[in-house]
């Protein structure tokens, strides 16, 4: 049987989403706990994509074949029996056995979480610790050029560049934290997103509030397709995976 | 010279506050750092009070003793550089070699956040997974019962029991978190707290939350002045020292 899990994970003390040997990782911990609920047998989960070292999701979406008779119900709890408590499973859908999620996304939400307050150290995993004050209103113009269907070739890093770089940015948008009045979030909502695409974004938009950059060299970076010499990466620790929208229409929840 | 320090910290890996050999404690990482900026001396440095392992301060003060010429917008600065990630030192003041923080303060106010939702595995170490609903109505009935003049004996763990055990609670709430829906948080302001009372009442707050016991039965055990089978105590993680109020008429602000 055909499940799909929805869960979230706190991925400071992952290596990344994806399997490696040595290295502990969020897929390496559900396929654990896989072969557990399998009596055994290993099967593989396949996430709808990968997160950096660092990188937190508050709600990820992946498919897996369960060889056990189990009730429903008990398919979450089992999951959740066995992860350690960094990862866990929100719920479990039933979809057909060709089912897969890669091919059900719609679009996904990424946060980036910045502080530009004092040095807060329960925040210290969960934000990038910018401490200091940016120009908020130039950082809104800059990042309103990321909206719309680009070749966000500028923006993905030399060694992992693909040959369709073109994606579709639904929205994007600075919002001061309503909980930490100090932090501020980056928005981003798109059809997908390339590896180091959103720290890379978040990176040049840091340069715009500083004052080291105008806004409008963010769309001539854009334009020009070229990374350059204003490439930058903002830290692992401040991005979110917030959402994923699959179609949807296929799964059935359990709970 | 004598300062004054305000600082904060994330207890999720310290085994508490007080100094403890061959332990990671706050005041071992703040003296280790303070007999570095003093050249080697080793100096104590004194707060207003201590938490327990896992308990988290979001502002503590401490005085201390420099032996060295620094400038006070550098003592800050050294703190910093000298102590791990999970402490900071927010404002250093200056202060009368006389000083002694523990006589200054006035008030203390600490907070207690619950999550009555799904599990969340970015807040394991921040708030208390309950992972059920509670009866707000019924826990803020309860809570009432603690504000104002009492002994609080009932409320402290027995090896712990000290001879005078009153205590006054100004203010005494519950509220849901405006970031996290399904957290709660319960807030006491008081002149002062015995170890384990905050995690005391909560604890029989929570029995009451869940229906085992009338938030009568909360005015009972707290006049009965026995802590009784009803004992139980809330885990630390949930646990914030919030603010400290101290008379602060003799600190002067150096930064």
């Amino acid at each position: 049987m055909r499940y799909v899990i929805k869960f979230s994970y706190d991925g400071t003390l992952f290596s990344g989403y994806q399997l490696q040997p040595n290295k502990r990782t969020v897929q390496g911990c559900l396929e654990e706990a896989l072969q557990k609920i399998n009596n055994g047998k290993y099967s593989s989960v396949v996430a709808t994509g990968r997160t950096d070292k660092g990188v937190h999701a508050l709600e990820q979406y992946a498919h897996l074949d369960v060889d056990v008779n189990i009730t429903p119900y008990k398919l979450k709890r089992a999951f959740n029996s066995h992860l350690p408590d960094d990862i866990h499973v929100i719920e479990t859908y039933e979809v057909d056995n060709d089912f897969c999620v890669r091919y059900q996304v719609i679009s996904k939400k990424y946060e980036y979480h910045l502080n530009m307050g004092e040095y807060n150290p329960m925040r210290r995993n969960y934000c990038y610790q910018h401490n200091y004050a940016l120009d908020i209103d130039k950082m809104k113009e800059a990042i309103s050029y990321f909206v719309g269907v680009h070749d966000f070739r500028a923006f993905v890093t030399e060694n992992v560049l693909k040959e369709n770089c073109v994606r579709e940015i639904f929205e994007a948008s600075i919002e001061h934290d309503s909980f930490y009045p100090e932090e501020i979030i980056f928005t981003f909502v798109g059809n997908g997103f390339m590896r180091y695409q959103v720290r890379n974004m978040v990176g040049i938009l840091m340069k715009v509030g500083t004052g080291k950059i105008a806004p409008s060299v963010v769309k001539e970076i854009l334009d020009s397709k070229i990374r350059g010499k204003h490439g930058s990466r903002a830290p692992a620790e401040g991005l979110y995976l917030k959402e994923v929208h699959l179609k949807n229409n296929k799964m059935v929840n359990i709970n």
